[in-house]
């Protein structure tokens, strides 16, 4: 037991300079798995964006980005994910597999006003640390800038 | 305005009526959109259920309902909605199109003994109204059955 406290100690000592250093990293977006489900989509070979986004992808959104996606203006603090799975046909039916990755993206204007005000990560296949994006999230606000009267969000609200 | 007063009094009288004789009903599922998603699938043209469940389908459940999509068990109460959605393939990408039906079942044990404590229904494209289920779900319970050890439910929960 003696030696939990200094472990302990140093532990929270990297964790306060990695925060600090990353302050503008993406959180892991917990328990989005309970968030609304705002539209699905499924993207086949051939499909402009099929690569990464080959597979079936469901949106969610926090309470903010729910109502948001209906209006098309975002509360600071919106989160929407984009959740991508594999995309499985056999027998005249298709069915979800594993995950390929989660995208998010947080409406935070203070600290993203590089990229409409959005921040942008991926997270690899089920990790909640493994990133996917290196550029700050310039080449997916690359995209999404064409959405600009939707506050650069793609999904819209379904009934 | 002289005519409202006894129009209101017709409409409260035919509504109690209606709800005395029918109060095994299964009541439309208000606000399921903001449930809880637990999983999706696509049914193609040549599925052994395509006539009526030709699309994509979403289920979504209420909190008992996810609950218990995860352990096989469900609580009295336990909402379960099956969302019917027409499924448009254009240019390497599927879409979601307009609504087919919403099926429900709800786990009523002492409403609902003879269909394995659960209420069926279906509610036509958008209406809260038009019902679609005739035989007191003797039908829908028929498939459920094989799912017994599931407590009747097709559905298991999705990470």
């Amino acid at each position: 037991m003696k030696h939990t406290l200094p472990i302990l100690t140093l532990a929270a000592t990297v964790g306060i300079a990695g925060s600090t250093f990353a302050d503008d990293a993406v959180d892991y977006p917990e328990g989005y798995r309970n968030w609304t489900h705002i539209k699905t989509m499924v993207l086949h070979e051939g499909h402009p964006l099929e690569n990464p986004f080959l597979g079936i992808h469901h949106v969610y959104g926090n309470p903010a980005a729910a109502a948001g996606s209906k209006t098309g203006q975002f509360a600071e603090g919106s989160v929407l994910v984009f959740d991508l799975l594999e995309y499985n046909t056999a027998d005249n039916a298709s069915t979800e597999g594993e995950r390929v990755l989660v995208g998010v993206m947080v409406k935070d204007s203070d600290t993203y006003p590089a990229t409409g005000g959005w921040g942008f990560e991926g997270f690899d296949g089920d990790s909640r640390t493994t990133r996917l994006v290196e550029d700050g999230g310039k080449s997916c606000f690359a995209c999404h800038a064409s959405q600009q009267n939707h506050d650069y969000v793609f999904s819209q609200w379904r009934d």
